[in-house]
């Protein structure tokens, strides 16, 4: 592939990733009446935005982390305490966004987790729990056996990117859902492709990019640590 | 990771792609009223079908077949041949899953294109087709230099996991749209979780399981050919 810098790239990325998140805001603010913390459709919508926000952007974001130069010497505590960290935010933002779809359920007596989108949705979340968990305990707690995270490094980093994907897909099927739900009777249907169906697409087809460039950025040879695929997963003892 | 080996892993694999095509079918046969070529609803029916078993199981096996441990030794002619019919094959079931979808519509004037599924399978499509034309002419017609091979490798590579990866958020919100579609007034309503849609919500996950573990086979190191980082990717002169 060209040889691309990885820094020029990141910027573009974040740039893209302000985009994702400035888009989906629109969308809820400007079509779908802003909002509440009431358990109002208003409500409903800091669901896209949290989990666009967290599982898209932030996640990708603490992905990307170890592919930074300066991560490549020196102590690595410092920068797995930001990885985790941003994971963390990711997974915050996650928890939340579910709860406002949850209570925007209970309030108006619809049923919780019957969509594939509800249980795609949440089998990521789940996972995103497992995965966070799991390497908060193999790689930050100091008391984790080196070979333990020798086995475990190729499982957190083979999830990481599958987390990504789920990721992606939910998005995909709740923009596609909620644009069902919202653009029918007494508005302009979703069919006739209104501009905020338009707009709404165009989010879900940049949440895309957004997540192929991650993965793409993550698969990339030249930019992971030299070391990467060396058994040494330890912490120097000193750096702690 | 577990040292699985290849072999028993594929046999496995093999039984969860029958499992979703016997799953895609039984659903539009039992639930949706079953199969036809008249334009009715019967018509679209053959969508998920051929989509689920062009664009994800064969488009799978198609992916895996670099990971056979025969593959690695003797002339690749035969191999890049079967990669390349498999890869067809996918191709040719997804633009005859599109056609059903298309004659559906036209028949009932239902507009095409409009919803984030249809731009996300349509994007999915185009990239499959673009990456089965350069393959062709990269790894199959002779002609094409072994600098360009090179180059061209690795990113067939990453748009091959890519676009599986696309294949299986389509099957996600198609899968969705369908039932959003499908059960509501008149029958039992999705959000009332009725055997329809636990038996397509796990449809769903199944694929995604599939595609998972596609993902994940392909990213595995010890299931690589040995050679598979060296720039060598041509053809040995006297195998075409």
């Amino acid at each position: 592939m060209l040889d691309l810098p990885f820094l020029p790239f990141c910027i573009l990325l974040g740039g893209l990733g302000f985009v994702c998140v400035a888009f989906v805001s629109a969308w809820c603010q400007h079509w779908r009446g802003g909002f509440a913390l009431d358990g109002s459709a208003q409500t409903f919508n800091w669901h896209p935005v949290l989990m666009v926000t967290g599982m898209v952007v932030l996640y990708g974001a603490a992905a990307l982390v170890y592919r930074l130069p300066p991560t490549w010497s020196g102590p690595k505590l410092p920068w797995k305490v930001l990885h985790g960290t941003l994971a963390l935010a990711a997974f915050v933002l996650a928890v939340l966004g579910l709860v406002a779809v949850f209570r925007f359920h209970n309030d108006h007596g619809t049923p919780n987790m019957y969509s594939l989108h509800s249980w795609l949705g949440l089998v990521t979340v789940l996972l995103f729990s497992c995965q966070w968990l799991a390497g908060f305990s193999a790689f930050l707690l100091p008391w984790a056996p080196a070979w333990l995270r020798t086995l475990y490094k190729p499982v957190h980093i083979f999830f990481g990117s599958t987390i990504l994907m789920l990721s992606v897909a939910s998005c995909m099927s709740g923009i596609n859902e909620k644009l069902f739900f919202s653009l029918k009777n007494g508005t302009t249907e979703y069919k006739r492709l209104p501009a905020e169906a338009v707009f709404a697409n165009t989010l879900g087809l940049l949440i895309l990019l957004f997540g192929v460039l991650v993965l793409g950025a993550l698969a990339r040879p030249s930019w992971k640590r030299p070391d990467a695929d060396s058994p040494d997963s330890r912490q120097v003892a000193g750096t702690r």
